[in-house]
């Protein structure tokens, strides 16, 4: 039973990215230890850090994505920010995209407990999801017609080859996870794939695998040194669009925040292809 | 530069089996919706159905194991129920081995935070985590000679071959990351893997690859199906020890706890090959 139509959360996304015609996701990665001296005072200074991002660059982001890493790192208290942080966008700017970037995999009885967390505690759109455990595992997201679940496929770190690249007869790993979320995994229209920035032809060649079947989260933009004229070139599909390009430290701790991410919108729509 | 001695939490665990005489690891996956009607009433349900438990195996238990997402799956306030649950277990019973079964993966600036909230906000020992993104990517867990990595091998769920089954060259992908693990990840000798009880063949093969230099931490027992003498005879390395077998719901939600793990205290004792 395959549908035809985008499931409603990623036609959330379409949404948010035709309205304020961006494809920038910008990462709350929200590292206590980097926060600005002025946070620090605060009771809730990572709450306090993110209403400030969110307030100056809700115009120009299609979607927010929070790493739970930098929240859980301060245990209750991060956990008690990141809640309040996702309560202040669903208040104050509502139908905006929200990503979990929680990179869970577990078996399906306690991925069970990771989906009640993520999109139903918590109130996230989608999450980044580890394909080692296998589609079986993954049913407790993957059923959810209501969410997006995103899968790890060729990830922007400079050790990625070294499990990614493994080659299985003459495909890597990367275009197995591929091919598999295209063909099977995506039977809800409710997938995305991670795909890293800083390998543009490994993009290039997912796009290839996946055709318009599927969108891509491109993290390793800014800090991590991706191009975004490579990507644009990689990346875009046959309609020129799915994909969704997030930089996290590269625009939250930017002298100037709203700028920054100024600069991303402007630098992607300077590359994209002329008809 | 290899060391020859186990890393100090390594030698944590091994004092706890030696003490206690047991293989077994009490699994703490206290999901709400399964405790016993006693504890709903509780303000910290799942802390004091932990003290419960907790009060009734720690002498016949090496480890406590707690899978995070049955905490994150109640927010703020199953955060620091799991908080609480860990602290207990420091103030009144130190020095036994407690494992975050987390099953993290991240890039490396993320894995950092993930192991700042793991071994110093919430005191854990050891943690699970995915080998996806490759060595690199895992150095601020390997990096901790204070704490044990556990990296996800064979895994116990039904699904697993889906991914971990795939061939590279003549060598299944598990195998591919056993042997990278023993030879190369476990630089600092405070490594484990995660290989599943349900699959006592591929755990004999895994056993085969990394000889007596990996100790396994064997979940699959009890509710999903894995069966304790076939463990027994595959998974044992040549000192007839080298693994720890983990029962969650078998144990914590069986009508007598105690009850049930002594009888699996008693089962492995009673598999143990004779000399």
């Amino acid at each position: 039973m395959v549908e035809t139509q985008p499931n409603p959360a990623i036609q959330k996304l379409y949404n948010c990215i035709d309205e304020k015609k961006t494809l920038v996701c910008v990462g709350l990665d929200s590292d206590f230890a980097k926060l600005p001296a002025k946070f620090l005072k605060s009771q809730t200074p990572q709450l306090d850090f993110n209403k400030w991002i969110i307030d100056q660059t809700q115009d120009l982001t299609a979607a927010y994505k929070f790493n739970l890493a930098f929240y859980e790192a301060r245990g209750e208290a991060g956990w008690a920010e990141l809640t309040a942080s996702v309560k202040y966008l669903h208040d104050k700017y509502p139908g905006i995209f929200l990503i979990a970037d929680a990179k869970r995999g577990d078996i399906d009885n306690t991925n069970q407990a990771y989906a009640t967390a993520i999109f139903d505690e918590l109130g996230f759109d989608a999450v980044t999801v580890h394909p080692y455990l296998g589609k079986e595992s993954l049913a407790p997201f993957l059923n959810r017609k209501d969410k997006v679940t995103i899968v790890l496929c060729r990830t922007s770190n400079a050790g990625a080859g070294e499990i990614q690249d493994l080659m299985i007869n003459d495909q890597p790993l990367w275009g197995v996870v591929a091919q598999k979320v295209a063909e099977d995994w995506n039977a809800n229209h409710n997938c995305m794939l991670v795909t890293g920035g800083t390998y543009p032809s490994e993009l290039a060649s997912i796009r290839e695998i996946v055709g318009d079947q599927l969108d891509f989260l491109v993290p390793g933009i800014g800090s991590q040194g991706g191009e975004v004229k490579e990507v644009m070139a990689a990346a875009l599909n046959s309609q020129g669009a799915g994909l969704l390009i997030t930089a996290s430290r590269s625009i939250i701790f930017a002298p100037d925040p709203r700028q920054a991410a100024q600069d991303l919108v402007a630098e992607i729509e300077a590359n994209r292809p002329t008809k």
